[in-house]
């Protein structure tokens, strides 16, 4: 398995019972719960709420081994997987699983200056970025003019969404508390979508409530807008307006991870590996494709959404079948089971559109969302510190995690 | 205030009252519970249930404001302190708590390569080096002969014989748990003390106890040993011995700050700023000294030890202090209730000493460890995170906090 995410570890536990060793590697020694990385940067939780040891979650399971290392390239006809730090492995079945890579499409700046949301680096590095521009603005209060409590956020789909709501909360509590001498209330929070609307997987009654909210509390929505240039106070954007942020927050795409490129077979959808109702490369059937690197195909010339949800389904989809494979059984086909779509953007106020069409909004939405997001954590144990974190903050309305370890421990 | 330690938040708060604008100053945002920064380097706690936002601590304090700032020098004459990256400030009255750094005595190669214990960040750089270190022999195991897995630990005083009890634990534990192919039972854990005993602070038995307890858990004591050089991979010992290890953790000695020494006034006992029982410089009055840096005088030539319970105590006192002084009143002279001392060893093995001499050992002094630092930390307000993770850990002996967010972060 490469690939500690919702894709290698599903697949892994699937196995337990099989007649295979299971070997699972990931460039980490932990596994991430995505869905919450914004809430790790804005300080709601803590870095144990949203990582979790890869050998603790498999130390239990006889067949499975586990190494932090990172893979440099795949030699499918040699059934043979290399490492920048360890010596080659060979497979007889090969699970991928090895997600994305934040896509800047081009725009100048954004990756040396800007800050994206996919792993719990990301999410740490924007925590320690936003308060110490609060603490820098502290120092020399002169900054604020120059945009330093400033964040543009790009990309109107849930991450965002999230992203953007969640900095209100903060700004509009914690650090008001904390910063008494600021004038946090006039600092500006941006969220810029190039398209005319957010949220386009949800319907439009559900759009407009997220818009409203977000604008109810403060947030400038700018629609059908591109950022041209990213520089480390300014944001240029295709218009030619200039914002001064010293923080922009990348929530707008994805892409393949790169060693999808070393696979030395033709890549569909945003350079993803493309893989058939069976997950398994056309060419190779020994190597099974799942998650955020997969071009799952669907209906239609359409590919599934890089979700969690799918990435969970198809790595437990995967598991079956190597087991189905080595039992001499045929592999089913896999079905993606829609089970809705959920984005929070802020205590009392979230949308969720159920498959069927059932959609909700507001205070109902935001407890279910809450709901699904500790059952989907509870399958990696760690509900109990998330829901700790959680009712402690919703108890007192503050935030543990706002200090500066992270800057501290990068010097 | 400088110094956001027990020292000047213990002063802070007995000033919340009194006519006075209270400026707290440290380089970092947050206050650090240093009793337990050896559980957060080997994973037992989290980082904040060691390290708490400053601004919260102390935002409803109305007298009080918080900077984050690195002090430079301070001008007795001018009452004025400099910073290294904010204008400087004028002072009525001092305080000074900007408590030590290591003290490394010389030894060659130590300030490069050796892990010290005082700080978070320094618990955080520990805790990612020992994960480090067995994902290098999971990937090569070669490196075992060499040393990666072997720990040094120099010093037999509570910070020394705490460290290498957790790590003997988590090497016992998690470690022989999540590494099933390597030989984590082999891998030597050596504690060094240049002394004939270890805990001197302590009556013989306890001393004698505790080097039992550590034997018994498979530590190597080294007595009358001290470290002469120390190298990425081997510590060399004064009489000749090479210990291949590439983790020396240095919990042997304290040194004052060196801001101390831009006084211009004569320091005292280990470059320290010695004061009277008034806690006040003889030669400016208007400043106050308390914590590790200051040379409290006790008994005859005595000073007392760099203890948090000094620290937090004279703290308490300056702020009283200068309440009085503000009222028109004469200051009291300090007098620090030695409520006893501490040292775990391990889960159900720890020493006590009380003040008048009773002694504990064992289970029941363990219980009182955890108890006292359970109450010390409830003034801080994280009590409920760290008994999470405590607790959480003793029902399960599985530690959340023992993955590479920290080297990631460091990247």
């Amino acid at each position: 398995m490469l690939g500690g995410g919702f894709v290698g570890l599903g697949a892994a536990r699937r196995l337990a019972k099989a007649p295979v060793d299971v070997v699972l590697v990931d460039a980490n020694d932990y596994h991430s719960f995505q869905p919450m990385l914004y809430q790790l940067a804005t300080g709601l939780v803590d870095t144990t709420a949203v990582a979790h040891s890869l050998r603790d979650l498999l130390h239990d399971q006889r067949n499975a081994l586990v190494h932090q290392a990172t893979v440099s390239r795949i030699d499918l006809e040699r059934r043979e997987v290399e490492f920048v730090d360890m010596p080659a492995l060979e497979y007889d079945y090969l699970v991928l699983g090895l997600g994305a890579t934040v896509e800047y499409f081009g725009c100048e700046g954004a990756a040396e200056h800007a800050f994206p949301l996919y792993s719990v680096a990301d999410a740490l590095r924007l925590r320690a970025q936003i308060v110490r521009c609060f603490e820098a603005a502290d120092r020399d209060p002169s900054l604020i003019e120059d945009g330093v409590l400033n964040v543009v956020v790009v990309g109107g789909g849930p991450t965002g969404i999230e992203s953007v709501g969640a900095l209100t909360e903060l700004y509009a509590g914690d650090f008001t508390k904390d910063f008494p001498s600021l004038p946090v209330d006039e600092a500006r929070l941006i969220l810029v979508e190039a398209g005319p609307e957010l949220l386009t997987m949800f319907k439009p009654k559900l759009r407009a409530y997220a818009q409203e909210e977000l604008e109810h509390r403060g947030v400038e929505v700018m629609l059908n807008e591109r950022v041209a240039k990213v520089e480390p106070t300014r944001v240029t954007l295709a218009s030619g307006t200039v914002l001064p942020a010293h923080t922009l927050v990348w929530g707008a795409g994805l892409r393949a991870n790169p060693v999808a490129e070393s696979l030395g077979i033709e890549l569909g959808h945003g350079k993803r590996v493309a893989v058939g109702r069976d997950l398994r490369l056309e060419s190779h059937p020994e190597v099974f494709v799942g998650g955020d690197i997969a071009a799952i195909a669907a209906d239609g010339d359409a590919v599934l959404p890089q979700l969690g949800s799918v990435a969970l389904q198809s790595g437990e989809h995967i598991g079956d079948s190597i087991a189905r494979v080595v039992a001499g059984e045929d592999t089913q086909p896999f079905a993606y089971k829609d089970k809705g779509t959920m984005a929070a953007i802020a205590p009392g106020a979230a949308v969720a559109q159920m498959h069927g069409g059932r959609t909700m909004k507001g205070e109902l939405a935001y407890l279910a969302w809450g709901g699904v997001h500790l059952t989907l954590l509870a399958a990696w144990d760690d509900r109990s510190k998330a829901a700790v974190d959680w009712a402690w903050a919703g108890v007192t309305h503050e935030r543990s995690g706002r200090i500066l370890v992270g800057q501290e421990a990068e010097r």
